[in-house]
């Protein structure tokens, strides 16, 4: 099967993303999450709101987080903060020496898929009360924009996972 | 043909990842990089030392390093600095909600590759004139270690990989 969609997980204590930088008539806006998951998504051409579904249960009930007992356990019984960051470069090939984009999804549907990745990430976590009880939250960056981002791990036990 | 190997390359400004944790005895030791490359290496079943020698010249000449124009270009030409990381979980796969990792080749031989990925990153360096007047530097973790890095980014700029 083709794949679809590329997501890269990393653990982290704590990241910031910048989501504007400093202009002259405003100060720059940082999206900040504590411990958690950092998850960078690639929407690849044959992506489609079904697939974002089957994505956003993985991401939540995949055990890649570490518990305080040492075990693995998902975002949602740790329970974390998620920061979703779009990447497009995911989807990029080696060609020589550069890389070719050719498989990714036009800009338009896109944002629209990582738009519905957000939501349900957002949804998924205020339907949660044990989660709301810890006060967890869904961060993200904006498409297109650069992410420029701070993180500080324990360890960023780096997944790939194809969809 | 059967990927052997997988690299995840991101771009920093900075660096550091923790060698040993502090103990009774000693201080933690870190590696620190300035501006380059963090470089995620997972070795699996048939990788072999032709593939690291491929793997080099490749992550040596790949042109995703931003320059002072904007374009982009290799860390060699940048030039700039090189954290590789051993990273193993890379070769995970998702099975359900966990990840299964039988693909990976056994400790011995993939730290074996790993070192030897260091050497010829190492060489590399030392044999190229700017690289050397610029103090441009190659740092490694420890193949089997918890890898705890904190890095700074001005976009993670994320691919993936795979030989």
């Amino acid at each position: 099967m083709e794949t679809s969609a590329r997501i890269v997980i990393q653990q982290c204590l704590a990241a910031t993303l910048r989501l504007n930088p400093e202009s002259e008539v405003s100060e720059a806006e940082y999206a900040k999450i504590k411990q958690g998951m950092v998850v960078f998504v690639c929407f690849l051409k044959g992506a489609n709101k079904e697939l974002v579904e089957k994505m956003v249960k993985q991401v939540l009930a995949i055990k890649l987080c570490e518990g305080k007992d040492g075990k693995l356990t998902s975002i949602t019984d740790l329970p974390g903060d998620l920061l979703i960051i779009p990447q497009a470069c995911l989807g990029g090939k080696l060609k020589g020496k550069s890389v070719q984009y050719h498989s990714i999804i036009n800009k338009t549907d896109g944002s629209d898929l990582y738009r519905t990745f957000v939501e349900l990430c957002t949804d998924s976590f205020q339907q949660n009360s044990a989660m709301q009880e810890a006060g967890c939250v869904v961060k993200s960056g904006v498409y297109g924009n650069r992410q420029v981002l701070n993180m500080e791990t324990n360890g960023p036990f780096t997944h790939i996972v194809d969809f």
